[in-house]
């Protein structure tokens, strides 16, 4: 009985999981912060208050309780002994001869951490939800205060980062002031709202080519985004930021720049990459460790491209099941093979009927892209019932204009106790 | 050109708001602390994993973005000034020819407050977050230690109260715990949760008959509830609960037992019950102003019972708009009348297929009694999206026996930076 452990349950982790589930001779322990997978591609969608938290995120337990063979446990793993092949976590050892990294990434802020306060960033369900507070609560305070300075500063937007991240969040604050907002407020005009995207490059959605990103722009455009490109941000307070001698007063500033590997990487005493992440060797076993793999936004993988993967989902999801079909090769007497990335192609969605999508030579934009962004996604969304709901509540919206989850949460009063 | 202050966006708020929408002579501004009118008989649904927070949860400006002449502005009253007419607030004050005041209730521990850490009570939307994440993460704990005793204590559920909202919470706890975890775990059995209602009172549901409060409680114990009455608890801490001379260890206690009206009624410097409600006159009005009305939660209307109606929202809903309605007769030279509370009868609910109704004479559980249970709540809850989103998820669940909503967020660990 061999024993895999793995650390996280991402795109990553949960399809190695899957890939090992039902092997009689595997035992598997998927080990996570959290109780639930997040399908991170919709997060934004949270935090734009078009869904809400639970059709994006599912029980780890509940996804992988047909596989006899997997347990899952909710914990925090603190450090890795990989002399005694042992997990330390915060409810023990736990012991491994097959040990996968998957923790993913968190926001990086470049030197600045002091900007995470005024500047939050979107990888966790409670990151999104406190978004969502911040842009609702927003246009509530412009509503209740008569003075305009005031009222310019909290209808002020600003996205620091132009990657899929920023641009979706732009794109559906856009939307939601332009379209959603419309008749609800009686002493501002949400129309009026200024949302400024910022992009450090010299275009947004570099990964795209320079056509699809200049459409994408416009469509930005159309929903009353500015785009700002080749600037930089060079400090964020709680009143706005600054981008070299410009200044620009802002209610609400969001982070969508940069990320780092999670912070179990360094307490792993192995090589990393200047984002934190741990070079994967062309089987994605790390240097030393045959027996340690490690994927998705954990993983510097280069031996592809000449250059790291990039951290988005199909990635770490064929690395998850690459690094089980070698497990199970080896546990079968076989050769592991290479990781190899299969680009199906990217996509960014920028608000109703407005996409854009590369596959391979083709590029496509407009409504055509917008159709298969919703079906891929709902196709790999996981459960039935969210699939259902997620497709009903688009569509709802989609007539109605509406959003299904304008929630002002985790808010803090003083109490009269 | 009336100006009506409305403090609070309840069921009493939010119905007094729509009977003065549309009025042309009359200016109405709806101050709430969130920024959502919460639909509270479901509440204990979000504690307990069936429904997501947004599904019972409606932007009090949506609801009533068609009335031109309605303004909702999210903030906190602090005090009253009574004399110069007057709202204080934290983002100024506002003037009124007529104050409606219908803050509601939180959760009184009768001088434990300290109890609240261990034993959180049911009012808001957050409170019901923490109640989900404190009951599967109860479970996530008990799967990942080996220790019996330790699993004993996590899977021990006790809540104290057996009005509705206790008896919602246990049986809905007693459903999951049988039915929605049974496959999910590796390391415990669910089924064998011990999940106890303590009820000070000689039976559960005093406010029904006998014999259904009888019925609920085989009800409850047919999902693996034990209903102890007539016992008292005599302490909480973070081990389990005193109750007298016996000692129960509980990973989890949830407190239903009693409420109290929210702090802004003590500085009114007005005479109120032992609750801290207002005292009302039979027109809803308070002594010596009669401008100023008080509903709902906050008030104690003790003229047509000789005790004080029930805090349900019949009631509330039943006060705004008699509350009003009085004001249009007032503005238009008329007199008032006086308050009485049109009595439809009540229903509490314990789980699939089991329910209790009372209609007049007539007592109904079982299937009948759920559905009509069903039924009247769909037909309530604000929003046609909502109705539709919540049939489909109880009709799933009702037959995959799946929560749609198992989130544990907002949890903390410590950070590696």
């Amino acid at each position: 009985m061999k024993r895999v452990v793995i650390v996280g349950g991402g795109f990553a982790g949960l399809n190695a999981a899957k890939t090992l589930g039902g092997e009689a001779d595997i035992h598997v322990t998927l080990i996570d912060r959290n109780n639930h997978h997040l399908f991170q591609p919709l997060l934004y969608q949270v935090a734009t208050a078009g869904l809400s938290p639970a059709e994006i995120a599912v029980p780890l337990r509940s996804i992988l309780s047909a596989f006899r063979n997997i347990e899952v446990l909710q914990g925090e793993v603190i450090q890795v002994d990989f002399k005694n092949q042992t997990v330390m976590t915060d409810f023990g050892p736990v012991e491994y001869d097959y040990l996968i990294l998957c923790c993913g990434s968190k926001h990086a802020y470049f030197g600045n951490e002091s900007w995470e306060a005024f500047a939050p960033g979107l990888k966790t369900i409670e990151q999104a939800i406190e978004i969502r507070r911040r842009i609702l609560y927003a246009f509530e305070q412009a509503e209740r205060i008569h003075d305009p300075n005031g009222q310019l500063k909290y209808l002020t937007f600003v996205i620091v980062g132009g990657g899929p991240t920023g641009v979706e969040l732009a794109g559906a604050i856009g939307e939601m002031s332009r379209f959603t907002l419309k008749k609800d407020f009686r002493n501002i005009n949400p129309a009026l709202t200024r949302i400024i995207l910022i992009e450090a490059g010299l275009r947004i959605l570099p990964a795209f080519s320079k056509s699809l990103s200049d459409r994408a722009t416009r469509d930005l455009e159309s929903l009353g985004v500015q785009v700002w490109t080749s600037r930089k941000v060079t400090r964020i307070d709680e009143n706005g930021i600054d981008i070299g001698e410009e200044r620009i007063t802002a209610g609400t500033v969001l982070w969508a720049a940069g990320i780092k590997s999670e912070g179990l990487s360094k307490t792993l005493g192995i090589e990393l990459d200047a984002m934190g992440r741990v070079i994967a060797q062309p089987d994605l076993s790390i240097n030393r460790y045959p027996n340690v793999f490690v994927a998705g936004d954990q993983a510097n993988f280069s031996h592809q491209e000449g250059k790291p993967l990039p951290g988005i989902s199909p990635v770490a999801l064929q690395q998850g099941i690459c690094i089980a079909k070698n497990i199970l090769r080896e546990i079968n007497g076989l050769h592991r093979e290479n990781f190899h990335y299969e680009n199906k192609g990217q996509m960014a969605t920028i608000g109703k009927k407005k996409a854009i999508a590369e596959i391979g030579k083709i590029r496509l934009s407009g409504l055509l892209a917008w159709c298969i962004w919703l079906v891929v996604h709902i196709y790999y969304i996981i459960g039935f019932n969210n699939r259902l709901f997620i497709l009903l509540k688009w569509a709802t919206s989609y007539i109605t204009n509406k959003k299904g989850a304008r929630l002002i949460t985790n808010f803090k009063w003083r109490f009269y106790e």
